[in-house]
């Protein structure tokens, strides 16, 4: 069975959702063809030992597929982990921190927070960057930032959901460079060796929830002294290659056909060029509105995976109206998420084109018959 | 559909894993049923938000089936978290620890052995009993413990799956008792109020690898700094409602149809007899033998989930011929584990008496035969 082929036997809606997101329908039509089977074992993925032949197969599947999607060099462990970012913003110093060396670290939403609020649990860090005075509507530029003398590194978050930025360049610091990429890993190329560490959670571009993929440069993971709990450090995962403890199973196998599908759209360079257009077609519809639909990000940050826009000059009653009618459509998750409000459409890799397209049409008729 | 009936339709193991395990036929059979549009959504519950009414319905559900099946008082949370067992070796001690109060733990195995290895790393424990002379072929009675004047919890495994043991009487502490569940939860009824804390991962008896479930009595969440990482506290989990990040959502559905198949085999009480009639036909088997098969561990002490025997007096050339020709009559994943070798038959509740008695058959063919 083909992963570009898909026959779609049941109604499907054109699915929004910020994360746990759309998944290829081709990948969700091979789990249901091997659920109870996998290929002649007789037992579902979910019944098989994480110690069988056969998940060890799925398990280097997994790893191997990303490393060749994401060039990833030799010197770069890559492992699968629980916990998601969650766990990583206290993981990350955790394991990288060096005596007397601060974390310097960007802040550019919500996201950068949550990272932050762990770090003033003790450690010492720096807000080397931050747009906070102007509601995160852009993302600070090398000019900007204060980096210490000596950072332990420097973290990012590389795609902000909530307030629809992305880096489209790279800060640059004498420091590692540690990128939060939940919400854009694999939807585009990038150059892995720029980075000490990246890690993301599976479930927007790579996956369904319940698999933390980390990338991290062998030498730094052995800056952790070994006195941290087991499973919290990296090198116990890296030695094991993701078999310390039983791991996800079900979910790195979803990733491994994942990043097999993406394998087939022509790689990175091809997924890229998919998401450009699903957001170029976005951005134009939003754009060419005579300002009826308004996109607050500046044209520099604005994200390729999550495009965040008003309806009505942020009228509420407007866009729950939006909302609702697009929900009618079967256009499923656009509202934006509730701390900010407005609209927020995600278009992960497994989005199709003609999902964008079915919006914006949409988006014309309810101008044409609301605005 | 109901999840009482089940028709085959693919060939399918007698899977004796340890974990991940067999899952009942007719939730697999309802997994590839909704798999590619949940409940008329149009996505997979994979693809579904976590903070949609859909998945908290889900949530919910899961959570509400746990309270039912094994009668869990109010003052009680149950939440679903990620990283395994291996994990809660380290958050146990992190959140429970009172200043100057020793853990009590009892070593019964690799498993005990583990979360001493991270009590060792800086928290003060006291060794209340072991039968590590004995190669921990029986659980230490009570009156060999010796437990502290005051201890922050007493910490047991209730069933070592490597070593064929399981506690049929708990021991007893003034200070709370906090158990490793993760390979007899759900498996016979258990008096939730006689524990402080009980956590398990789902991959045995409740479903697939990736989920974790913690019952905690409230009051002793609140020991921990709040100084910890957020993601770290069980407090955060218990105040969110396991929403607190991005859950693993698939495995919690499937925790949440495995919990519906239990109850409708009769809840915890229906489920035990179930358990007892397969560990009785298998151990009778074993003990009447003549000697050819040997159960090693005492009958006090024996296992209902995880039976051990040696075949022809531990003779490894036979025990390879036994596990060979086990899985080519479909009799799937009877080698003991890889540190102490020897058989091992998982008998978790998805798995039918129907697989125990083709077991059993096959075991009386090969001493016939072999012997």
């Amino acid at each position: 069975m083909s992963l570009t082929t898909a026959v779609t036997r049941t109604k499907r809606a054109f699915n929004f959702n910020a994360g746990p997101a759309a998944l290829p329908l081709p990948v969700l039509e091979r789990i249901r063809e091997e659920l109870l089977d996998y290929r002649g074992t007789g037992m579902s993925v979910m019944e098989m030992s994480h110690r069988s032949p056969e998940f060890e197969a799925i398990n280097n599947a997994a790893e191997q597929n990303l490393r060749k999607l994401l060039a990833i060099p030799d010197d770069y462990a890559v492992i699968f982990m629980q916990g998601g970012g969650s766990m990583q913003f206290s993981m990350v110093p955790m394991n990288l921190v060096l005596a007397g060396k601060p974390v310097d670290i960007i802040h550019t939403g919500a996201w950068t927070a949550k990272a932050i609020g762990e770090l003033q649990k003790g450690t010492l860090h720096n807000i080397a960057g931050s747009t906070e005075a102007e509601k995160f509507l852009r993302l600070p530029r090398q000019d900007e930032l204060k980096l210490s003398a000596a950072a332990s590194y420097l973290y990012i978050c590389t795609n902000n959901t909530i307030e629809g930025t992305q880096y489209h360049v790279l800060p640059e610091s004498k420091a590692p460079l540690v990128a939060d990429m939940s919400s854009d890993i694999a939807s585009r190329p990038v150059e892995v060796g720029k980075f000490g560490l990246i890690f993301a959670g599976a479930q927007k571009n790579l996956g369904p929830s319940g698999v933390t993929v980390v990338i991290v440069r062998k030498d730094l993971a052995e800056r952790a002294d070994r006195n941290l709990p087991t499973v919290l450090q990296y090198r116990t995962h890296i030695k094991e290659r993701s078999l310390y403890h039983t791991p996800p199973t079900f979910a790195v196998y979803v990733l491994g056909l994942v990043t097999e599908w993406i394998a087939a759209e022509g790689g990175l360079a091809g997924i890229e060029k998919r998401n450009e257009a699903k957001a170029r077609l976005l951005y134009d519809a939003i754009d060419g509105s005579g300002g009826y639909y308004r996109c607050p990000v500046l044209s520099a940050s604005r994200s390729l995976m999550n495009v965040v826009f008003r309806v009505a000059g942020g009228d509420e009653a407007a866009e729950k109206e939006f909302a609702n009618g697009a929900a009618a459509r079967n256009l499923v998750g656009t509202p934006g998420h509730r701390s900010v409000g407005g609209m927020r459409i995600s278009l992960y890799n497994a989005l199709g084109l003609d999902a964008v397209q079915a919006l914006v049409a949409f988006m014309r008729e309810f101008q044409r018959t609301r605005g």
